[in-house]
């Protein structure tokens, strides 16, 4: 990347979260791009996704980018959970594993709005844009800070966790905790054979029928569907603790904008209060965020609108892997930047 | 039913597999529907799917239905592997439980074939018909057994099974076995989590993502998301024992009417092998057997048709519990019927 710095942390001492208990501290740890000008008017954030750390959102990032750390000042947010902010694998007790809190997107949301603005002092965001569950947590700041937020980009996300989306969710989740291994979240040694599992369930969904169809995966550098499930699913969620793997999951399970504060549980009437232009950007052949979820919700956003990524990837046309899609959402991106509001 | 018969059992004394081994004896468990007329000219096969049973059959039989017993003799033979046929479960030493054999859709085809020719003399079937893995039983029929096929209707069901579908399979796979209590298939009691988790894997693959937006399973008698995890599908999978559903799982995924002798591995041949007027019915929405597989596929078959069963219903718009879907593929069994040929 252009900007070689490291992440930094930024603690909230006693973070009460919806769900009732007090992290102390909550630790957000997030990475910057770019400088943030003399008005501090030149704000992005993007929040990670599911299973993801700052690093991997840097393929947006760049100069030949409508994500432009010459032009923007970045500011990536890790998601509680990820093993870097605050998770179960690296708090200490009472809040340790098994007994990690239940976090909502809200809760990341104000986080993050506290690091925006007493860190940052930054009064208005020119974007928030986030991948599935960074779409997630898009919609949420647009709809808990509509004045701070001029534009929002989720792509591959939704403003709510649908029911088929939370089906979806229910089987990772039995996955997972069906390897006695697991032990209720205090685990000496990872749960490997759930682990396979939770990834090979994932695959299914990742990708497209499509995609598979066409054998895609070589193009990513994997002869067979064996090789392409242990190498690229595997590997991945592999690389991850099991405990935050489900924090992050109930965390997405979870997700509401209807439930946030004056919304009266009607997703409809958040949607309705959103004030940032809004562009949601799904993907043709999304599994779990179809389409058709973004078309519904963005009738009901003022100023929203919506652009189909088209192509077989599916969910993963937003991890930047495929280079058409990369381009076909880096020029949706490049449009709303540009948009005068 | 009109016809309270019990099933009969044909026995393959020493039924010889593709992959090597000998069951002595296979045992296939079937029941008719019917009578067989005298120049035994009425014969319908209508294998079952995965899970299921010659019973699970019946809801597409009857007096107002297509397939009529007062006009055709309707054979339901029940796949291998699903606790009536030779299973893991009921099959006794060196074949139980972990050591039972790995089954092919032809493999099965082969043994009904016999049921068929050899207990009842028949020469010629008006129909081959099956839901799922019936569907890639009623490919493997038309595709070996040429001449004796002369009408084909697949529903929500592929000539072979696909990489997507294969992928899916995987995950369910590792689901159940990543249950220390499944013990390579040795197990004294069912692995129930595995089981469970199973069920909700599938879950997500059954219906599709609107049939979960429009809360359809309130028709079926659950109110809310988990009733219907827990009250209909852990219901449905934890009723069949682990090692059962594993060799069906073998089964399907390793159907491939292109690996037939004489079809040199080739699907395309294979399906331009094919004799009888073949009208494939895949389901709309189906995620693991779409459309687009058999719309595939028809373009290779001498006589080929396909018509979509629209709606949300996905995979289980053939398992009868809707009734438009229902009526929408009894009238194209009852076309199909009434063709000349």
């Amino acid at each position: 990347m252009s900007d070689p710095q490291d992440s930094e942390v930024f603690e909230l001492p006693n973070f009460e979260l919806e769900q009732g208990a007090t992290l102390r501290p909550a630790k957000l740890v997030y990475k910057t791009y770019g400088t943030l000008n003399a008005d501090r008017s030149n704000a992005i954030v993007y929040p990670t996704a599911y299973g993801a750390r700052h690093s991997d959102n840097e393929w947006l990032i760049g100069p030949r980018r409508a994500l432009n750390p010459e032009k923007y000042f970045i500011i990536v947010p890790n998601m509680f959970g990820n093993g870097l902010s605050s998770s179960p694998s690296n708090t200490p007790p009472p809040h340790d594993r098994g007994n990690f809190p239940h976090i909502t997107v809200r809760d990341n949301v104000r986080a993050q709005h506290r690091l925006v603005t007493e860190r940052f002092g930054i009064e208005r965001l020119e974007l928030v844009t986030g991948w599935s569950m960074g779409g997630l947590q898009t919609y949420q700041w647009a709809v808990s800070y509509p004045a701070l937020v001029k534009r929002a980009l989720p792509f591959c996300g939704s403003s709510t966790t649908s029911p088929h989306n939370i089906v979806f969710l229910e089987g990772l989740e039995a996955t997972l905790t069906a390897d006695a291994g697991w032990n209720g979240g205090f685990y000496e040694q990872q749960p490997r054979k759930g682990l396979r599992a939770f990834s090979r369930v994932y695959a299914g969904w990742g990708f497209s029928q499509a995609f598979y169809w066409e054998k895609l995966h070589r193009q990513l550098g994997f002869e067979s569907l064996e090789d392409f499930l242990v190498g690229f699913w595997e590997k991945d969620f592999g690389s991850h603790d099991a405990n935050d793997l489900l924090a992050m999951l109930w965390t997405w399970k979870h997700a509401d904008i209807g439930t946030t504060p004056g919304s009266d549980g009607d997703v409809r009437r958040a949607l309705g209060s959103i004030r940032a232009r809004t562009v949601a950007v799904p993907a043709e052949k999304d599994l779990y965020f179809p389409p058709e979820d973004e078309k519904w919700a963005s009738q009901f956003i003022p100023n929203g609108d919506v652009r189909v990524i088209p192509g077989v990837w599916g969910h993963l046309a937003g991890l930047g892997i495929n280079p058409p899609d990369t381009d076909f959402l880096d020029g949706v991106l490049r449009e709303l930047l540009a948009s005068s509001l």
